[in-house]
């Protein structure tokens, strides 16, 4: 399976090489360290005196200021780690669910993630992160938001997986990373959108530019490489593996940038109480939907997810656990019903070929999401959240604006946000289609062993041709 | 393999739908967030100049209330994490050991856990959780609880393991929670005992309760689907995974809702060599006693977990390290004799088809850690936890009772929950004979496309089936 | 696949049990609770009344002592578990990519890490934790540090993957932990060198010391395990699992044992972006130099880790995020530049069989890592450190020292680790060549059959002779 076109010897090297170069050069420029990463900055008020150094066991040592536990390190590292497994894990297993094509989803999912968070980094610090010095200033929230706009990626990468070639794959993130620090400046700088958990700026934007990439991307004759677009036992179990971790840590993700204190508890709480509902709506409808009343892998996997996305901006709000069970409820269900009706339509109708289905587990509930959370910031008065209010509506807090007014920001960021998407979406996708990128075939789609050395399959393969050449042999003697 | 009993159409979407409704409904009612999670109530005392809000970098922002370190969030969300990783992954992969049921295994353990969190937090709510003004306040305490509670429900699933269906699972869940909750709330509530770990509301109760259930389903034909009653060489792997994330984290496990501070550090402690040691023995059981002096997976899938049980109770008290490993010693030895001689009698003689053994990793070793509890309650002097004894024994601080009594509390303790879990487990297990369930025939269990689409394996079976076709034609002509 | 002399049937129970007991035992004698586990000695200063004890909401309870948040559990426990996560699942299924040999790569690494992490509490107790009443203290951050010794460890195992007993893997870790901590005591105690990610003390002597077994143990006739000796498809996916998790959390490796504050947020955020450079250099190098530039497995599942590795000394270090990318640009080139040219030549020249390649991943980046700590201590100003100075150079600060003398410290550190490995390594290597240890015979190396009961692999392989058998039949009628 060689084709000179596909061949990444010099390609992958030369923008690797270029990308990180570039990379290195910027963040030499640009990026300092923040102030609770800074020895100087960190430790500038510390006695001398009331500080002990070296460790009494080993590596390294305790010392103890106090003010140490006020480093943003211990309210957000936890956080981050399992944002980060969700990044790398969560996403790179969901999309091993296809029989030939584990390698790409797991290593494509790494590499461009890689790529996506140092690239983020500068995106995202030029736009909001800028200081007075001139520099970009980063600590651990910026990673955790380098981590989410890597997420806005993948999930693109979801949409055209198994169709594009890892530089395609680069250049996609060089320009959506770009496009989504834009958006997410707009909504959460100019606009003072509240959206901790992403709904609008990471999965609607994320799934709607990986769509319209998909459908510019349209591969009349990829029936051709149909019988791979398909999962076997095992790469269901490996995909599964994603879809937990993905569960199990939204509430971290959720959480993970909202103000400390109660809106991080509240968060992740709310949306572990959504994504409870959610599983028990995708079990329902998928076997009220599925051939023989069957469960559906492809809608467990996906599907169940669905309420941790619609509780993306409402989660730190005081939604309540009530509110936000209705909320990944209804995410379940239409998620599944997504699957089951609207995805052979998109691509029946609309030539979008959406390999995950991102439209159903991203675009949809993100949608959901964007209007729960203005209908949220709308009908619950501002008493409710006491001194409370200025960690979650500051503006409000401030006098600024009204709660009805924040909730028309709320709405018109969602339009924002499909705009910039679906029109970015578009312009990227007729840059991907540069014969130079090294798309696959049509025959060769969902397939490693374009990019990769495959090994063989545990000698089956090769005992079955020697059963069939022995055979034959047999027959000729 | 399609069979209109185990037909799961309507039955399954109607039982979910009604189920998740209720739970909505009881919510609404019921629940609402506690101090820690309530804007209003968290911040009540803050002053409105020392906080600042608005994002310096992107979705979020950093306000640093004074009190905010003081979150129950920062004490224990960690801790929560890893326990339900424990309940997702750790359960929901160790049960993917059999070859042709890894997505009942993974998924019905999701579907099942999502349900009994949510009934869990009401039910726990109810009986020990009510506020002066008739609501069940909730935070991440309430969750660790919530999950500890389907704990115990995953420990039940794991006897009865390829032989009940989904709507039987269900219908287990909802019983065998709320007399967790009763059993529980006698044990911690009524009778002051110490269980932090749950060595006996979650293991002891989890797996008599699911051996009398299985004892009641009894399949004297169960060894028509013996074939599939098996592992296979990935099928192992896979349960590896959920083995080592239940290993690793159960420090977590038996910490997650001791005190703050030194109950909660030498908790993970404790557990952690307890655990170690009980590798040890573990190997060295499954050496002696397996065929050929060769190690046997069932062993360590399972036996090298016994060491957290057993320090479930014992864990938060001045068990030392040294006493702990005495403790995980001893589990291992305990449970691969259990797995190797045990087990074969319990299904011969005793009728009980206990598919995981939890007997030998959940029964007896849930047995040691209460009479590890009691003893250590009883023989280490008050003295030795100084002013920490109101963390520990806060009935013996306080001077209403003596370390003495204490013990024979948690003795008794043991007692009641053999007792709740055992009728409980007869009278469900005869609930769950009910014909419309849709148990899977006889012929059927250990199967995953009774309830569940399943994909070919990667087109091995094909390609037999096409040699073989080849074959046939060739001899014919 | 029997054979008398691999038999463990009584070597492996009868090893296990002495080492447990010795190991219980001298935990009896010498290890006790240190101050933040201990019930008395944490709560000493504690006032009764501002206490309450008694769960709210179940199992536990949450007093909050004003000093309970700067319990070092709560600084510690978070890096301790994906520390833990590294060491059982990221070594474990990282070696797993040999098609037969997974039961033992993640069944051999847990028997062996359960051990070390026991008898390094111990060793470097002894070494460098004794107090003044002559007894161990323990905490998270021995744990942390037991965990640490565990990985130099399973470094080791990777070089001698395959060809070794589970015996002979025991008797190398009781040595190599001994040796791990007289280093670690020499460099961090005697010389005050600063290393905390360890990539002199774990990863330069785990690879080196391993290096040198495997040489010892050398076998001309390995050819003849050849075709078990490379993976498969899924087994190359079960690694991938190993590989993600140590790139995620290597932040975490780094920066676990560091001192409190700045200096833990400081190392995880370099590690993060050494790790994130190194994987575009390691993607882009496997493109260029593999076979028609396709992507090479291995590189991707151990190349793109070396960024770690380098960052191990001078993450803690005002290394800067630019810093730490050049590092990890750096360290991926070499390493796959190892695995293509140097690792052959070891094998042919130096009668090297290094399963895993550690040298390119361990040990080649933990030299790098030496060197880059050396300079980065020479070059960076103590000024830029301010007050912060005494938490990562006690020394410097104290006056002891200048920083050009530091340097020079960290580089005759890199010396003496090489010593102590190499000349460690040569004498254990003869002490495994003992013929009642039970190696595998040349012939059966990476097979685990050997030392595991191991199930039919789904019946194909009995189709297929079913299939063979058939045809036999039918051309013999």
């Amino acid at each position: 399976m060689t084709d000179s076109s596909t061949n990444m010897r010099l390609k992958l090297p030369i923008t690797c090489f270029i990308l990180e170069i570039i990379l290195i050069i910027l963040f030499g420029v640009l990026v300092v360290y923040d102030d609770d990463t800074d020895a100087k900055a960190f430790n500038k008020n510390m006695k001398m005196n009331n500080s002990t150094a070296g460790g009494h066991n080993g590596h390294g040592s305790g010392t103890s200021d106090d003010t140490d536990y006020n480093n943003d390190f211990y309210y957000r590292y936890p956080s981050f780690q399992d944002v980060h497994v969700m990044i790398f894990i969560g996403f790179g297993f969901l999309m091993t669910f296809l029989q030939r094509y584990g390698f790409s989803s797991v290593g494509f999912n790494f590499l461009i993630a890689a790529l996506s968070l140092q690239w983020a980094t500068l995106m995202q610090g030029f736009f909001h992160g800028l200081h007075e010095d001139g520099k970009i200033h980063i600590g651990v929230e910026s990673m955790i938001n380098a981590d989410f706009c890597t997420g806005s990626v993948l999930i693109s990468f979801g949409a055209v997986l198994g169709k594009t070639s890892p530089l395609q794959l680069l250049i996609m993130a060089v320009f959506e990373v770009t496009l989504f620090a834009v958006n997410e400046f707009i909504l959460l700088s100019m606009l003072g959108t509240r959206d901790a958990g992403g709904s609008m700026t990471i999965h609607t934007f994320g799934a709607y530019f990986g769509l319209m990439v998909t459908r510019i991307l349209y591969r009349p004759k990829l029936e051709q490489s149909k019988h791979k677009n398909s999962s076997v036992y095992h790469s269901d179990l490996f995909a599964m593996i994603g879809t937990i971790y993905l569960w199990m840590f939204w509430p971290s993700f959720n959480s993970a940038v909202t103000a400390h204190g109660d809106p991080q508890h509240r968060t992740a709480m709310n949306t572990y109480y959504s994504l409870a509902a959610c599983t028990l709506s995708t079990y329902a409808m998928s076997a009220l939907t599925a051939h023989d009343g069957k469960l559906d892998m492809v809608h467990i996997q996906n599907a169940a997810l669905a309420g941790g996305v619609a509780a993306g901006t409402a989660g730190e709000m005081m939604l309540t656990p009530f509110g936000s069970m209705i909320v990944g409820f209804l995410a379940g269900i239409i998620s599944v019903l997504g699957y089951k009706y609207l995805s052979p339509i998109l691509e029946e109708k609309l030539k979008i070929q959406d390999t995950c289905g991102v439209h159903n587990l991203h675009g949809m509930p993100g949608i959901l999401g964007a209007i729960v959370g203005a209908v949220t910031t709308a009908v619950v008065p501002k008493e409710v959240y006491g001194n409370g209010l200025i960690k979650v509506f500051p503006d409000v807090a401030s006098g600024d604006r009204e709660t009805t007014y924040q909730a028309g920001v709320q709405a018109i960021s969602l339009v924002i946000t499909l705009a910039i998407a679906i029109f970015g979406g578009l312009i990227v996708g007729f840059i991907l289609k540069l014969q130079v990128l090294g798309a696959p075939r049509d025959n060769a789609c969902f397939e490693d062993s374009v990019y990769w050395e495959v090994p063989g399959e545990e000698h089956f393969e090769e005992e079955l041709t020697a059963v069939r050449t022995e055979e034959t042999d047999k027959m000729n003697s």
